[in-house]
């Protein structure tokens, strides 16, 4: 079987795109998830520009992955020396095994904004690609601007190739870095590097400003390119990157390719979100392959022939790539969901059922309210238990007082919180300081709880997010917290708050969180 | 110039989109964009099935357009008579010059959906075409699953297509109705269909489930095809059909086609938005040629780039289809774009001027703190001219301090602040409630400072984000608020707030609103 490499540049060229900004943390936990999904080569930052990024090279010393780890830069300076060039020596001190190392291939480029001689670039080029590999790298040369400079300069272009190859780089990855090549020209221009090349590995990297990043990515696979770039999500700078979870899919069951495992390909949709959600990414709806919708179906004519037959208007099952099938017929489905999984907690003989509509109504009101329990099923539990007297009242919270304050000259505004708690007839009365009063208040309520429930030491707050849930209300809007917390004795379980004051919602969500966790363990 | 001709079924196909829903009002807002916007053909509705519809092209029949309208429906029923079927009386009786007829032409469908013979659905066809001919109909025939059925059983899907052009269709339009075509395919297929029906006018209809559609097309026109559907935004069931919007552009300049007038086609960007306007569909940023990021710069080597060049870093000018450039203030994007966004305020000799020094320093050291400017230019604005001291200090807040708080029996919890400002030497000590803490501080500031400066009461907030900057360190990480303001005298302005506490970030965040309000307007 054929097989393409893939690599991931989520964390290089996706930081380009507007609304994304990636800390040490956030690009830990994306290499963990392309690590896992199996990814080839996690293109991981900039060494030399990025401060945060030298700190992340750093760490990943000491992270195992299957995945290769890349970090990306530019060939030498003009007019400058190889071993003194900061860009390579950061490159080289990077700890990376890949150098993704990007230069000029169009002359017009090196001419009008580069400001140099053609020759001096392919200087920079093969100098620089020497010194790398003979550092031990593997180097990745990103030829910038390839298809615009080769329709204006074929020469200079494939001469540009060619001082790579000749210095020895072990792939030349044409770019298409405006996104304004058509598939025709692909075809035409990757074969014919192929045919030009045919011991070196040829990779692409598309934009997608014409739409077309997924055809042209396919396109330069059938025409031989054997290594293809992109972001997991399909973000990137403007119209984005050529998108991995558009590709992969397509490559692999329309035109039999190895890419990634199958059984990752399984769990691409999980995967996508995971992403995202570190990202605070939201996936268009209507993603090809994993987008919410990518498997709806309203029209009634298209129903009834899906129930007839599901090829009918599916191209794939959509287990195959982890996401699942959906009518929006009805609401009789989301129903059907919740009682399937409030049945976990209580029995039901049916829909009708007291106990169900019960069930059914409640979750109605807090949708209203704007709660969602796909992210906090303990918050889910915990409210139908409730419904019928099935948690324990563990403690009273009497009172809780929230400060914050900062006066003229001072340098740090203060929060802090006071909170009463009532468990048996014994109350504990008890303050704490924060760095925010969301932080005060739990740093309270533990304190006050461990006198009386000591194993909540043992719980910890892993994740905490905020989201606003009707934007357009400016300070008066409505915000939706939640938690995830970790214990010895638990699995990681999630909850949730909502409330206009983000204070109350973080309470709330505390509060389950606490409870749930005496619910399991007390 | 060859040319192509358009249509688009918004209305139609479009309708089948999750959230999109149409009123008859809605339809003739959009009617009257798409004929302006010079769309040969517009699909408005299926009359039969739909009473909505049915009064559209009532009131249609009064309404005069250069686009030719289009009624929709199915060919007859099988074993039935032509002259008693509904569908095709209601076509007839529509009063639409155009009737776009779907009918089977994979033998797979006809046997497992449609449930009869391969030769009783080839009358359906011929004699449903034949009735709408007589009638005096241009009649389009839309083969369904003609893709998919060619692959399975290529003679009989020619059949089918033989037929309709038999019995007159003027146009035999190919439909991949699962999106699952690849580009490759495409051509062959659509240049066999074009080498055997020389006479008739072909037409192709895709969908995004691959993410190919505007691929497809594409491949399809240069393949012979003279008539594309799509719907302009691209929306449509599951992943969406064909976006005329992406397409138009790349034909027209491109690929050297003729499709809707050029002085349209620079307004394209406000077509889109006025159509997205009516079906309160939020266009994606990243979408080509008309989203809002689709020119935007973020990356420092771009953005020298784009100074020295523009074509070096786009495709094609903005406005030939109406949109904008756009450069990204970050911590991507480098020095160039950061002193030439600053020096609107101020100016530098260069680089390394002691005072583009100073705000790049600052820029900084603001992002490693948190701050992103990209959203929030005032306060970008605020932060440079601040260093020169360029920004009078209106007030200063002596104090804030806020409270949030809950009993035992509590419904609500309740946010409240107090503020102390003072001008001049006068201080304003003064507090509000509100539904929150920020909304409790929001309150009170504007509270204390209208005694001053009266004309901040037209003001508004218009939009609060709250996001967390580092989500893995529970309650104690940071926070980015950022606030959108509106008032009568300034064009809508954003500013930003970073802090570990949510209470701080916002109060960073409305300070500088008021702050580059006053500026601005006293």
């Amino acid at each position: 079987m054929r097989s393409v490499e893939i690599l991931d540049t989520t964390l290089r060229d996706g930081a380009q795109a507007e609304g994304i900004s990636f800390s040490v943390e956030d690009k830990l936990a994306i290499i963990k998830i392309l690590d896992e999904a199996g990814i080839h080569i996690i293109e991981c930052g900039n060494p030399y520009s990025n401060p945060k990024d030298r700190e992340l090279f750093e760490k990943l010393r000491s992270v195992k992955t299957n995945s290769l780890v890349a970090a990306f830069g530019s060939t030498r300076k003009k007019d400058s020396d190889v071993k003194s060039d900061m860009t390579l020596r950061s490159l080289i001190g990077s700890g990376a095994c890949v150098a993704s190392v990007v230069g000029k291939s169009s002359l017009f480029q090196v001419e009008h904004v580069l400001g140099t001689t053609g020759d001096e670039n392919l200087k920079m080029i093969s100098e620089s690609i020497s010194e790398l590999k003979n550092a031990g790298m593997n180097v990745y040369f990103d030829c910038e601007h390839f298809f615009d400079g080769y329709k204006n300069n074929k020469d200079y272009s494939m001469r540009s190739l060619q001082a790579a190859s000749d210095a020895g780089a072990d792939c030349l990855v044409l770019c298409d870095t405006n996104g304004a090549a058509l598939c025709d020209e692909v075809t035409q221009i990757v074969s014919e590097v192929v045919k030009t090349f045919p011991d070196t590995k040829i990779g692409v990297h598309f934009h997608n400003d014409l739409g077309l990043a997924t055809a042209n990515t396919l396109a330069a696979v059938t025409a031989g390119a054997v290594h293809i770039q992109g972001t997991l999500l399909g973000f990137g700078e403007r119209c984005g990157n050529a998108s991995l979870a558009e590709i992969i899919p397509t490559l692999t069951y329309k035109m039999g390719y190895e890419c990634i495992p199958e059984s990752s390909l399984r769990k691409l949709y999980e995967y996508a979100r995971s992403v995202a959600n570190v990202c605070e990414y939201e996936i268009n709806k209507s993603t090809p392959y994993i987008g919410e919708r990518a498997f709806s179906h309203k029209g009634g004519m298209h129903i009834d022939g899906m129930l007839k037959d599901s090829s009918a208007f599916e191209h794939i099952s959509p287990e195959m790539v982890g996401n699942q099938r959906n009518f929006l017929l009805s609401e009789v489905s989301g129903k059907g969901a919740i009682l399937n999984k409030a049945g976990e907690y209580i029995s039901f003989s049916g829909k009708n059922d007291e106990k169900a509509i019960k069930v059914l109504e409640a979750i109605k009101q807090k949708e209203l309210e704007g709660y969602q329990y796909e992210n906090a099923e303990a918050s889910f539990e915990l409210l139908v238990k409730n419904l019928f007297g099935m948690v324990k009242e563990y403690f009273t919270v009497e009172l809780y007082r929230v400060m914050g304050e900062k006066s003229v000259g001072a340098t740090k505004n203060i929060a802090s919180a006071m909170v009463k708690i009532e468990v048996g007839g014994n109350t504990e009365f008890t303050a704490a300081e924060g760095n925010g009063p969301v932080n005060a208040l739990d740093g309270a309520l533990r304190r006050a709880l461990e006198v009386f429930f000591p194993s909540l030491k043992e719980l910890r707050l892993i994740d905490y997010r905020v989201r606003v849930v009707n934007p357009e209300e400016a300070t008066g809007t409505k915000v939706r917290v939640t938690i995830t917390s970790q214990s010895d004795s638990l699995p990681q379980f999630s909850t949730i708050g909502v409330s206009t004051d983000v204070i109350d919602a973080s309470f709330n969500a505390l509060y389950d969180s606490y409870i749930y966790f005496l619910s399991k363990t007390e």
